[in-house]
């Protein structure tokens, strides 16, 4: 597997000078991308491409490749294949093979499948891992690896691993982080399409090894292996959090998913209990998943440390409907659940600071754990509420809305939020805080600020919340994991 | 009511030179929403601010002034009231009082009390209609009337409008559809705050009878009179499409909302099952609130004339893994629940033209309504898969996932789409057709094109698809209203 993130040399087969090719888009992004090896376009036609010298073939590139992506019409596979036993007779460098374009089992005809157990058992001969086909590929943020053919890449690096098994999935985050400042930041990404030999198991098996991934996300359809895959979930899960999204849930979408990578995705109730005895945060939709993965980047490592049953959590917002709302989301619990996170119950010293410091009219713990300054409220007096809810031995983190007002923009509230933190113990600085800052390009700048301080900062009142609970749980998961079998043994 | 929204002549009270102040925020804003009345700051200490001649007092000022904001301390509220009495004692001509400042019954001390009730007992005595106090006002898009003192307001024209018991979920809703092309357009909004006089279900009876207002949108945490608001839902969705998010749905929540506004949220499954009764589109985020705007303001009008127990309806996508997500959303219900969406059959001639029209391995039927086109159909093929869909009499709406990728730029789809509809006949390009372009800036444009061209389309798959299930159930609940009897005469 490490191959595929650095490999020593690679090939892209189907690279062109028309840019409106799969290779050429791939051969766009892994120059953008900044990977420092050997990088060479094959094209029977052309002696340059994008200003690199192109090889007629695989085996007449001069120097070494570790990893090939294919990105040819199915139609042309034969002829690839010939050529890689080729190069490996003379050069035997290959330990790595992408299969980017479509044509293969998926494509439901008997000629696809044929075509795709040709390409798996060559590959096997030859030693050579493959992935995919019909997949994205790879990206390594570090190494500057990066075999998609999306546009608008995210380049952004950080812990947030994914693991997927929608391609599109990928470009659909892109979407939604483009020009976002507190957007997660990414290290790796694989894509397993097909699956013909690296599956989403091994993927995440790597992936909770891999020191730089902090935080991984997983998009599963569905496996024949679903057990294996419950177990690489389990043992990532016990070093760092992993945030599921779960396609074909329902029976429709089961069917779909089926139409599209031809795999069985399952009963939806089933995976639900199975990923929770796992260890997995579930996410449900793609935006929740993305809110899962950067609280899992940024806020887990402040929450990681803190003990006790539940977590016991100041609310603190200026404004009165998004607090309610927020009141809802994180305390409005399943009955009968054991709760993860509870209202924390302030001292009385707490109390009276907080009203001696907030406008007439704030709510300072009414209802326990709660704290509406009002909208009157500046920037300092909302940063100075935050700071003494943490200095209260009975908090062990606080969740704050911080809605921008004329008197209060963002990035004055920023500000204020990290001079406070700077001021109070470290014991209380280190509680993990959750800021919610509506979204919009004019808060933006508070976000930014907050993102670059390492502070965890969102948009959005219910998916933070969301996260915050899921991660509540995780941190119970753990927890647990000390005092019982692993989930491994357990299930074997 | 009315005055509220088309008064002749506004004077805002406590205006200042001070730009900081909520007076003058009121007046900027005002200034800038283009009412072309009479507006006068009132200021006992400035002859003109922001360019207007200011008065010293109510009393003085030289036109009419049927609506006035007051943005005092609350401290000075005698004076003013006083000032009121003489005003009314000459012209006579005030019939509207916004009260926008804080310091009444929500700051929980007698004094506050005291003060709203004497702000309540002068407009009673003097006839003029109060609203708030402690709360934003009014704002009419087509009047140039906004009475907030938001900053960055929304000024894109339409057929939503607002009755709030948070004046802050406006400000966030701003955010939220700040730089987005495919936000909804506003009618009126209307804040109630305290609701010491025009409350909550008469600011919905307004809407239901405004024609302006095509969807109206209602955030609620609570009230003592929860008959009354639930008949001025119903008699609304009779008329149009309403939304409504509820504030205070768990005890934490409603714990919250009663340090808010002071009012009693009560249990959120009662509600439920009430504003189910009532016709009312259930949100349960912010987002998801917007999202619903925006299908009852830009969908709704397409899918009102359609007949037939459920909607039949085709899944179209260019992304596998999104529209399994879809899929889930789309036909995930409630086991045991009647469907109000169902995949749609397409007929034998839809399938070959499909399979015909689209990339090989697109799934053209499989599962029934599903039409996956792979990556590869560029902007020509998924049009193209849309109007062969819609021509089918088995279909009555679309909901299409349009994913852009380098051979199909998200301007280039949108235009496709535009054109594709233009060709096929009337009846078939004016069903309901949702379409989903992913999230973000790059996006943007392919947005921009399909809303200025009345097409409703949207970034998001799931609150998307939430909405769309939510309008299909109202359209049950209006079809069915035809044959019981009004909810109004079953309750009372």
């Amino acid at each position: 597997m490490e191959t595929f993130f650095s490999p020593r040399g690679i090939a892209v087969i189907g690279a062109s000078r028309d840019p409106s090719r799969l290779g050429s888009l791939v051969l766009q992004n892994l120059l953008a991308a900044g990977y420092s090896g050997p990088i060479w376009p094959v094209n029977p036609s052309a002696e340059e491409i994008m200003g690199r010298p192109a090889a007629a073939s695989l085996s007449e590139v001069p120097e070494p490749v570790e990893m090939v992506v294919l990105a040819l019409r199915a139609e042309a596979l034969p002829d690839f294949l010939t050529d890689l036993e080729k190069r490996m007779a003379i050069r035997g460098d290959v330990r790595a093979l992408v299969a980017i374009g479509a044509g293969f089992l998926e494509d439901g005809t008997p000629e696809g499948a044929e075509r795709q157990e040709r390409l798996k058992a060559t590959c096997r001969r030859l030693g050579i891992r493959l992935l995919g086909p019909n997949c994205i590929g790879v990206i390594n943020t570090r190494t500057g690896v990066d075999t998609t053919f999306l546009s608008d890449p995210h380049r952004h690096k950080g812990g947030v691993s994914l693991a997927t098994q929608s391609g599109a999935l990928v470009a659909w985050l892109y979407g939604l982080w483009a020009g976002e400042p507190a957007a997660p930041g990414l290290a790796k990404v694989v894509s397993t399409g097909n699956a013909a030999d690296v599956d989403l198991a091994e993927a995440v098996e790597y992936l909770a090894q891999d020191p730089e991934t902090t935080c991984a996300g997983i998009y599963v359809e569905g496996t024949t292996q679903a057990r294996r895959l419950l177990q690489s979930i389990s043992e990532a899960a016990a070093q760092k959090p992993v945030v599921v999204l779960k396609g074909g849930r329902s029976a429709a979408g089961e069917a779909a998913a089926f139409s599209h990578t031809g795999s069985m995705a399952g009963a939806g109730a089933l995976w639900e209990g199975a990923l929770k005895q796992a260890g997995a945060l579930q996410a449900t939709t793609t935006e929740e998943f993305s809110v899962m993965l950067a609280a899992g980047e940024r806020l887990w490592p402040y929450l990681a440390g803190i003990s006790g049953p539940a977590l016991r959590l100041a609310l603190l917002t200026n404004a009165g409907g998004p607090g309610v709302l927020a009141s809802d989301a994180l305390f409005g619990h399943v009955r009968g659940q054991k709760p993860v996170l509870v209202p924390a119950v302030f001292d009385s010293l707490t109390r009276e600071m907080l009203t001696a410091s907030l406008p007439r009219g704030a709510a300072c713990g009414r209802p326990d754990g709660y704290v509406d300054t009002t909208a009157a409220a500046g920037p300092r007096e909302q940063a100075a509420a935050l700071s003494i809810a943490l200095r209260d031995p009975n908090v062990d983190a606080a969740y704050m809305i911080a809605l921008p007002t004329p008197a209060s923009p963002a990035d004055a509230v920023a500000d204020a939020i990290l001079g406070a933190l700077a001021e109070i113990p470290p014991e209380a600085a280190r509680k993990p805080v959750m800021i919610i800052m509506a979204a919009g390009q004019h808060q933006a700048a508070g976000r930014q600020i907050l993102t670059e301080a390492g502070r965890p900062v969102f948009a959005s009142v219910n998916e933070a919340a969301r996260a915050l609970r899921a991660l509540a749980e995780y941190r119970q998961w753990r927890a647990a994991q000390g005092w019982s079998r692993p989930w491994r043994e357990v299930s074997a």
